[in-house]
C-alpha cells in the first residue's frame, strides 16, 4: 500500500494575507512529518500523532501553543485519536498545562483501559506518565489575547459564532500495512466558557477512523459538528458507495442546511484516495502520497511539489 | 400523534432476585411519570429529562444518587439530552454533587451557546445557574462501597469489564406534536479513573433524537459503544429502510462481533413504534403507549398492564 498523509489546520473565515506564508509553511512541515514517519514503515497512529504534534507546536494554529482563550484568558484543549486497525480510540477534554494534547489523548489510547479522560482527571494521568506540566500562559499568544479583547469588546453585535473561530487542526494517514488512523486537537472556539467541551474528543464527531472504510478528521463549529456527528456521517456516505468527495459534499451541506453550521474535512479512504473539503471560507491543508505534495489554503488554489 | 416514552435501567451482568422488584418498581414509576408528563401536552424534551430525573433520584440505579464508584470512591456523573426538533443537544460530563446531571445537561442546552461542558466548568456553571451543590456522600450508597471493595479485591483476576458494570439509565419519547427527545444519564463504571468519561455524554454515542428518524437511548460498555457510535449507527440502519428490530440488532450486533462489546438500546420512530434490545444479560425497560404500560427485566418476559 502506497502510505498517504492528508493535514488540516483548521477551518477559517479567513487568513490574512501576513499570516498565509507562516500558515502554509506550518501546514507543508506537518504533511512532510508525517509523510516520512510513513515512509520509515511506522504507523498511520505514528503519522497522524506526529503531523499534529507540528501543529501544536505552531502557534499559528488553534492548538497546543496558540490555542485561542476561554473567557477567562486561559487555554483548555480538547484531542482525539484512532487507530482504524481495532477502533481503539483515545481522547481528551478541557486539559490545561500540557504542551500536546494529542499524545496524551494517545496514552490514553494505549496505557488505560478507558477512551476518554477529561480535566482535572486528565491532568492527573498525564502527571502519572510523566508528561511535564508547563505553565498555562506558555501556550498564550500575544495574537490571541488580542483576539479574546477584540471578541468581548464586539461580543454584543454578535448574532452566532458559527461562522468564526472554527480552527482545529488535524491528520488522516493510511500506512504501508493499510491501516488508517486519524488525529484532531483544538483548543476550541474563543471566548468559551470554562469547561465547554467541542466535537473534537468526541469520535465519530471530531474524527473516525476504520480501516474497513478510511480515516477522517473534521473541523468547524463544534456545536455544529457534534449535532450531526460529522465524521462518522460522511463515512456512512461512503459506505453506501459514495465516492469521498460525493460524501464530504453531502455530510458539509447537510450540517450547513439542517443547523447553518460550516466546516471542513479531510478524508483518506482504505484504498488511499483522498479529499478536502471546506465550507467555511478556507482551510489550509496538505495532502502527501506518492512523491508529492499538495497544498493550499483557499478555495481556487491547490499547489503541487516534488517532496524531498 | 399519540404519545409514547420508554425507558431503561441499564443493561446489566444480573439482576439479584432481592433487587428485582425495587427494580421493577422505579423502572414503571420512571415511564409513569415520563407518559403523564405527556399526556398533559408537554414536551418530549419535557418526558424524557422527567422520567430521567426519577431514576437519578432512585438508589438502585446506577445515575444520580446510587452511582457507582470511581477508583477513589468518589462519585462522577456523565448525562446528556437532544430535542429531535433541531437537533440541539446539551451534555455534561465527570460531574460531582448535584443530584441530576441530566437537568444540568437540559441547562446547558437551553441557557448557553454550548453542547458540552465538562467537570470544573459544569460545576462553576451549575452554581451560576442556582443548582445546589450537594455533599458527594449523599450520592454514595452502601451498596456501591461494597461493590467498589468487591472490585478492587478481585481486580486481578479481572480480563475485560466488558461485560459487568453496565448500568446506566435513559429514556426517549414522542410528544403529541411529533416531536422526539431522548436523555441518558450515569454514574460509569465502577472503580474507573478520575475524569473518566464514557458514552452517555457523547451525542450519537449515549444517545440521538431526529425528528426526521426517531429517539434512541443507549447503555453497555461505554468504551464499546463510543468506538462505534452505536445510537447513531442504530439510526442510520432504519434511515437505510431497516425495521427498527432490524436496525437494533445490526448495531448491537456489529458491536459484538467487531469489539465483543455488550449493551441495549430504546428506541422510538417518528411514527410512534418502539423497541427494546439488549445483548447484556439483562435490562429492567418500561414502555408507556395508548394507556399500556410494557415492562419486562430478563429477556423472556413482559409484563402487559393498563396505566392508571
Amino acid at each position: 500500500m502506497n502510505p498517504v498523509v492528508v493535514v488540516h489546520g483548521g477551518g477559517a473565515d479567513n487568513v490574512s494575507e501576513d499570516r498565509k506564508e507562516r500558515v502554509r509553511r506550518g501546514i507543508v512541515r506537518a504533511a512532510t512529518v508525517g509523510y516520512s514517519i510513513l515512509q520509515e514503515g511506522a504507523s498511520a497512529v505514528d503519522a497522524v500523532e506526529g503531523a499534529v504534534t507540528v501543529l501544536e507546536d505552531d502557534p499559528e494554529f488553534n492548538a497546543g501553543c496558540g490555542s485561542v482563550l476561554n473567557v477567562n484568558g486561559e487555554v483548555e484543549m480538547d484531542a482525539s485519536i484512532m487507530d482504524g486497525k481495532d477502533l481503539s480510540a483515545g481522547a481528551v477534554s478541557a486539559v490545561r498545562c500540557v504542551a500536546n494534547p494529542i499524545k496524551l489523548a494517545r496514552l490514553v489510547m494505549e496505557k488505560t483501559p478507558h477512551c476518554f479522560l477529561t480535566n482535572q482527571g486528565a491532568e492527573k494521568f498525564a502527571a502519572a506518565m510523566g508528561i511535564p506540566e508547563i505553565p498555562g500562559e506558555k501556550l498564550v499568544t500575544e495574537r490571541n489575547k488580542k483576539h479574546l479583547e477584540k471578541e468581548k469588546r464586539e461580543k454584543g453585535a454578535q448574532k452566532s459564532d458559527c461562522k468564526k473561530n472554527l480552527g482545529t487542526v488535524g491528520a488522516v494517514a493510511l500506512d504501508r500495512k493499510g491501516n488508517v488512523a486519524y488525529a484532531t486537537s483544538t483548543g476550541g472556539i474563543i471566548n468559551k466558557m470554562v469547561g465547554r467541551v467541542g466535537d473534537t474528543p468526541c469520535i465519530g464527531s471530531g474524527g473516525y477512523a476504520d480501516n474497513d472504510i478510511g480515516a477522517i478528521s473534521t473541523t468547524g463549529h463544534g456545536e455544529s459538528i457534534l449535532k450531526v456527528n460529522l465524521a462518522r456521517l460522511t463515512l456512512f456516505h461512503i459506505e453506501q458507495g459514495k465516492t469521498l468527495e460525493e460524501a464530504a459534499d453531502l455530510s458539509l451541506g447537510y450540517m450547513k442546511s439542517r443547523l447553518k453550521g460550516l466546516g471542513g474535512l479531510i478524508l483518506v479512504s482504505k484504498t488511499g484516495d483522498w479529499v478536502v473539503k471546506w465550507t467555511s471560507a478556507s482551510m489550509p491543508w496538505a495532502a502527501a502520497k506518492d512523491g508529492k505534495l499538495h497544498s493550499g489554503i483557499d478555495l481556487d488554489e491547490t499547489t503541487v511539489t516534488d517532496l524531498p
